[in-house]
């Protein structure tokens, strides 16, 4: 009947069950969810893997995915990251008073497709309408639950002397879609996000490698940003060889225009693999094998020299220390 | 350093890592927040119980609460009423730029403290900043989980003919108090929100009545549209008492002075619970033995009459039906 979101539809009331009704639980459906309880009840063995995140980007569809999905992989990602098989998300809506319901439509059937495709169940939900101005269009958090199958789980102070630095390809996509998608730029290699949900690729390194020091996905703040912390929380040394690390031509192209670093770029598909020098060849063959690594690639190494340096071999033949975002090169790109 | 929040304090890098320091893990403290992994890994036994909610009130501050607290007793009341014990919470924040860090830090410390006193940890968490004017001020999303030590659960369908229902205090305190302040208004008796974690008064409830049939909080569409869905979700008929249903006198003022009614406000400490009509005079023992349960009552009874529907008796003596919230009172209460 309506075509726009009300402030009925926050209420609490009938609006709001019918919103809930006709969208969430038409998309999302599950026995879990469709109880309509204040709380799911979950059947979970062993320890629990439990990571948030909220999304705000701008704008809602771009090129390689949208909110929705994103909501779902950046979630699942970071459950991932731990060692956890993901299971079970909650999702929490704000949506401005005057959105459409057709786009709000669209982002939940994505973020179903992409909950779906993951193995994971939207279990829980809430939904809060707040007057035209008090929000951008949509913001959406979720909260991921996960299994932990295994012990030796990768933890960021893990990273040792002599470990391989591995990525799956390349960097800076999801960060140069959103700026050229904001700022309407047009380069003459066409960039899309990375968006994706990285999580088999994950279980299948900590299970078939064993000992995995470090997984982690290089999201704001980009691969130089990670690394640095990573270096930072092991007390390590780290160096990265600038020309084995994957940029795909549009977002070169892109950063050289706009003056920007693709490795300070963020990532919403990409993962850092840290492993012992005798693990790298097999893991480097899992992510390569993995349709999310093709394009995996050895980018640098572990050494026992000043605790939390991160250094750049460049690709033209000098070397260059690498800190940490320092100023927000990009609001809102998740 | 800086006195207000800056979009670089979302970045990922160096200036989030700061604030993440200097507010959030300075207040809310513990092992597994402080090891700022990806996610949180929890040992939990048995079944887990999964709620959230996000809170956009304004104001941040009123009287009986803010923000900050009223995002942990939501979620911790959420994860009660299905009769778990909460244990552990997320929290994700967006703010504003330009947002004071003074009132972050009231917040986050108003947090931490509502967090410590219904004993759950806050593990995991998220920042996002958004620039001035895609979101007003501060909203806050909590995720709760709780652990399910007992089977026979209360649930919105297990309300049967004959049981009796109850409500552990006064109605529609934290609704009026939000409108009350946001429009300026004084009444001669001064309201406040009766915002508080009630999971203790639940778990004892369950423990010692072992057949609580319904646990529900009334939050928004309050009383009238809680009690609403449980009838039509356990098919039955319900009757209230209006002569029984306690209402502060500032609250009973401020409806009559505004045109609304007190059944249909927001409650952020309440709880309605069911009984078989044997159990009805324990259960009001424990809750009035309960500092949040002093003003408990009996209001009503379930019967086998038309199903879904829901019969108040009125103070001068006709009877009308109860329908769901229509349209919104009053948005962003919570």
């Amino acid at each position: 009947m309506h075509t726009h979101i009300l402030l009925d539809h926050g209420s609490g009331g009938l609006a709001s069950q019918r919103l809930i009704k006709d969208i969430f639980v038409r998309h999302l459906d599950n026995a879990l969810l469709s109880s309509l309880n204040d709380a799911a009840c979950l059947e979970m063995s062993g320890p629990v893997a439990m990571s948030t995140d909220t999304f705000t980007v701008t704008p809602l569809f771009f090129p390689g995915g949208d909110i929705g999905s994103l909501a779902v992989h950046g979630t699942v990602n970071d459950v991932a990251m731990i060692g956890a098989v993901p299971r079970y998300m909650s999702c929490g809506f704000i949506l401005e008073e005057g959105l459409e319901l057709e786009v709000l439509d669209r982002i939940v059937a994505s973020m179903a497709g992409a909950a779906s495709r993951a193995g994971v169940q939207v279990v829980t939900g809430d939904t809060k309408v707040v007057p035209r101005g008090a929000v951008d269009q949509v913001f959406i958090n979720t909260t991921g639950l996960g299994e932990i199958r295994t012990t030796n789980l990768p933890q960021g102070n893990r990273a040792r002397p002599g470990d391989i630095v591995l990525v799956n390809g390349s960097m800076g996509d999801h960060g140069l879609t959103i700026l050229a998608q904001r700022e309407g730029l047009r380069f003459q290699t066409p960039v899309q996000s990375d968006s994706a949900a990285v999580h088999n690729l994950a279980h299948k390194l900590i299970q078939k490698i064993e000992d995995v020091h470090v997984l982690r996905d290089p999201t704001r703040g980009g691969l130089a940003t990670t690394v640095k912390e990573i270096a930072e929380q092991s007390k390590v040394s780290i160096t990265l060889d600038e020309w084995n690390i994957p940029v795909n031509p549009g977002v070169q192209e892109g950063c050289s225009f706009l003056g920007l670093d693709p490795l300070f770029l963020a990532n919403e598909g990409k993962m850092i693999c840290i492993v012992p020098e005798d693990k790298a060849e097999q893991a480097l063959g899992i992510m390569q094998a993995d349709e999310h690594g093709v394009r995996a690639r050895a980018i640098g190494r572990v050494s026992d020299g000043h605790p939390g340096q991160v250094v750049l071999n460049t690709a033209i033949g000098g070397t260059r220390l690498v800190h940490m975002l320092e100023g927000e090169q990009l609001p809102r790109i998740c």
